[in-house]
């Protein structure tokens, strides 16, 4: 059953998570580990010299550290180690989603928590990569390498370092958005793992296509989108104002790789926040993202949207790319291979909304002009 | 035979204009009236309070004056009546565009140089629409209903009235487009009414799709875009900054009339400006414009475009939608009547640049990511 | 002792809280509640109309209900009911620093937390003013009147709302600014109260002058400003971005209201903060205030700036008016009487940076240009 | 005669000059050179390299060219050489204030105008200084080095290279600002040269402080600043944004230079343009400008803003520093050698409105708040 009255033009807004499972992970009994927030991603790259220029010369992430095989990267208002991690690797792939935890004793509950759901574990006491200590490792219940750590080295933050800000600076590291079969299990397992659901996309019937959920106080540390996995959907870097994304557009164009611009920029309906999607030389998507609201209320109101709502995903209503629904990189397991891909079973959102099948609608029930390039798809 | 180098990948800079015409409009011996800048559009309009919410409500154009069937619009730096007329009418077309020229006496040479040229030619010492005097309206030789007026009424430059702006702060007129089928040949007259070319797009066989041209040191008063004339393709407004222009989109979407956004925004390639195009209740096309550059200078360097570079039209080449290069309104002539039109002869820069027969390159001879919906077309 | 070493030009970071007071307010066994955020303020102000002007009409702030004597605002993104109460009384003065806590299950806490201090504590099933319920109000050891409350009205966040959105648009509240003469001992006290310092001002002597201190992961929910106290030095909104403040300037240039304007627009040394501060009319200090850092992790680095560094008010080395530090808020008791004020002791940050026994400097040890206004008081 | 009404608070439109002088330098007979626009400025500098670190490596100016005693500078939309020219001499001073005319022939005019005036001409036919032709240079009536030229070499104009832009990108040359003793005498010759007046200050009694003067459609190419002279006041450059000018401030802050900061950032009265003054190495003040108006109708309303109006230099009642009013840069004469100064006999703008004899009023008649720090002075 959905949260959606079939007669309201808008999203809806309740106070509780909107979404239950019917095949859900088990809950552990052990605590969850006290997540602080989603703080780095290890990318395997095919070709580091090309990532590195995209990341660094393009993009103008600071290098914290590098070596032969490896380039550790953070944003400028960044004080631990790094927030990505570009390896040189035969495959391009995700090798870990990691997790910032408030206290050393939660890597403890981290090992009790997935043992007990019976996730492959693996704890290295001097970190998987450098900057970063005593660290835990495990494939979880839908498949993804979710890193947690507390041990940090600590670096400059370079808040205050202007003269090395560029005009399209990334101030932080944001969010992941991972794909995933079975959104609602997804929910339910990240909700055990302390997780909060902030807003959600669902169709009249009750499919839910994809869900924001967050601990630190902003619209996500994650995202759950429904779709064959796991794979990594994207990671997100948040710049201070919205001419920031915009100056990115205008250096990819002066440098004629516009062709990395896959979606954007635009105004985001779910979260309201700015971005800019961008596709790196191995294809991995990289969000550039400003401006959600606060979400740190234990009460905060969840957004509801209708997946036909044509002011979801943009909220100019601009289409929405078919490679970005399809497109995603796959995630490694802890040996370093390839994740098999569970396929979706529910609709998919750009079935029921782009092409011979789908709809989508800016007034509900009115006519409207057919001027955008979303209606000729 | 084109002045584009089939081996240059970037825009070819040159200090002549680079169009040249074999069927020119004769060129009077009367020498051309002194004109200012595009200062006003007359719009004939279908359903006037529909779009007196549009222009007043939505984009928070000034209404100067108004009665039962007319609205005087202007922005907020403007200090002569209007900048924009909205009349209410049974079809929906442009009956002037109209500039301001130096003195009176340059009525006196826009009567000499049409009436050479064998246009209708009509003055009106009291002027055709409010708070205007004397002026002269022709059909010019391209079919287009032209207006020429000094005598204006000054209302209050609204400039620091910044208890009046909204965020999406329209502050100039700035430009109109116009389709006509044979751009060399439109591009001549103007040259001859004392314009001169900016920019333009070209292809190596020597085809001209569009040129921009200028009175004022901006990048242009008026383009000629290629195509069934004669239409008008738009009129331009332009904002301080290019948050102004998000801010149009955004409320927009909370108004729930995004089906009004038709394209963008963007970066132009040509002007270097960005963008929002927009179209009205009846269709009539509205771009929102800042920060091209000045061109003032006698021998300012005229930049041609090639029409298959992907980033002529948007720099971060992103698509242009069909209706952007098919949609135009119709113009009148000096009764009222639609003017007929004459299809466009040369090739049409949607066909060889988007669909079965076109191709654009981003990098000229290099392989690209096929992310962009355009690339789905 | 101080952290400062006498010959570092650059701010101090440190892992640890940097204060260290010899006058400790006593820690109670009892946990204090468990703080979400700086949540609202009641002002009391002596001419409401003119208030009302101000804060709605000029600062765009919703009213989300009022009557007679009492004016509820929230910012453009809050769904609780209010962020500032305006209410009419016969002196200005603060009535309410106001807190959300997590649960229903923290007023009891607060309860007991406030009675071990040995505070005057209050609580009200029904709430203290509309749309809050059950809520404590202490006398803190300080001097301050706080209040912690969970159970508030839900309304409508208003952050997608665009077309209810000016130039101006204040989004959130976020933090106020205390007055007292002790800070260490403040500081002590908050930190009790599960605040930590996340940047602070001292001299080399190991004075403390200022500390910022925060619950959410921002710079600060409240700072602690050395002076007689207690007095409220500011409340703070937050704008997406710099022009957004910008823009109030430029409306109240244009309301001819400019000596409303206290200070700034400027940079924050301390919190990186993009800043303004306004006079409300009964003098009450408003900042307005945009783009500090990410401060969640448990190991934030605390940033220490030396009292003499000319940079760390204002980060250009705009000098800081008098008023600035001598002026501020009384704030009244629980009975709504003026609470008696204590006169700082430790030196003050006014006379030793400003005026004839003042320094500062921006290059340490080097020669400076003497053009700044700063130079000549 | 003053054109203020005694009792009018706002500034006053006028559609005529509204200055006229009892002391004109002669009109010659001969007709002016036609000027497009302010184009460069020659300034002798006493530390090459420390001017060179300033322009280029902190404001982010273009080198053009270079040798071991002179650096050609340009901003980043500019086609013609150079913008700037610092050359290493032994006393700081502007050698010249270069203006663009519109053909060779202009150069004739020049001479023919200047000769007539009784000036000291010179005529070099290879140019002055590099990337410049035939050029005229003559010591005009007021004693400023002016200098003429058609001429000059093109270069890339980079506004589309955003690859080389940077936060504070400084986009145009905008304006020069002179200081002479006798404003009215200066407008009137100024307007035989072919400029008009947009705005100015003045008093009730008719004394006129400052005039701002254009010949390219925007509120000046120069403005006349009453005070002892011949003295240059400032060059201008412009950004697109106003928060290409707050990211001067900041990085100025990284590199610990803001003692380089000498007023603003703020929003103009006079030409509503945001602003910042900085000072060079050797105190040569810049301003940084964005968004003024259209004035090139050939009826702009010229605004005359009273000198007590304390929003007429900054729009949000910010006080303008002394040093701001009283230092300037020397002058040369075509020998090198420094002009004589004429000291100013008619009351100063700083002497009127700040200090024990000054006054200023943000709403005429009405009681201020006194937060301010001019209100110290």
């Amino acid at each position: 059953m959905s949260t959606l009255d079939p007669n309201t033009p808008e999203p809806v807004v309740t106070d509780e998570s909107p979404i239950r499972t019917t095949d859900p992970v088990p809950t552990p009994s052990s605590p969850p580990p006290d997540v602080v927030r989603a703080a780095s991603m290890e990318l395997v790259v095919t070709d580091l010299e090309a990532s590195r220029r995209f990341y660094v010369d393009v993009l103008d992430l600071v290098v914290t550290e590098e070596d032969e095989d490896t380039v550790y990267l953070r944003s400028l208002e960044e004080f631990i180690h790094h927030n990505l991690v570009l390896r040189r690797g035969p495959v391009a792939a995700v090798a870990a989603f990691s997790y910032r935890v408030r206290t050393p004793e939660d890597l403890d509950r981290a090992v009790a928590f997935y043992t007990e759901l019976g996730c492959r574990v693996e704890r290295r006491t001097d970190g998987w990569v450098k900057g970063v200590g005593d660290s835990v490792r495990v494939t979880d219940p839908l498949g993804f390498p979710y890193e947690f750590f507390h041990e940090v080295d600590h670096v400059e933050r370079l808040a205050w370092a202007y003269d090395r800000h560029t005009p399209g600076a990334l101030v932080r590291i944001d969010h992941f958005n991972q794909v995933t079969p079975d959104v609602p299990r997804a929910v339910a397992y990240m909700e055990n793992l302390g997780f909060r659901v902030t807003e959600d996309i669902q169709d009249e019937a009750g499919t839910t296509y994809a869900a924001w959920m967050r601990r630190k106080p902003t619209v996500h540390d994650t995202a759950m989108t429904g779709g064959d996995g796991p794979r990594m959907h994207h990671v997100a870097f948040a710049t201070h104002e919205k001419h920031n994304i915009l100056a990115i557009c205008d250096k990819l164009g002066a440098l004629r790789m516009t062709d990395s611009i896959e979606r954007g920029p635009g105004r985001h309906g779910v979260s309201n926040a700015f971005y800019l999607y961008l596709r790196d030389p191995d294809g991995h998507r990289v969000e550039i993202y400003t401006q959600d609201y606060w979400t740190g209320d234990p009460d905060n109101p969840v957004v509801t949207w209708d997946v036909h709502d044509n002011q979801r995903r943009d909220w100019w209503g601009n289409p929405v790319v078919p490679s970005w629904y399809t497109d995603a990189s796959r995630v490694l397991d802890l040996d370093g291979e390839l994740q098999p891909l569970t396929s979706r079973t529910d609709d998919s959102e750009m079935e029921v909304t782009i092409g011979a099948d789908g709809f989508s609608y800016t007034r509900k029930g009115d006519t409207e002009h057919g001027f955008k390039l979303g209606a000729t798809l």
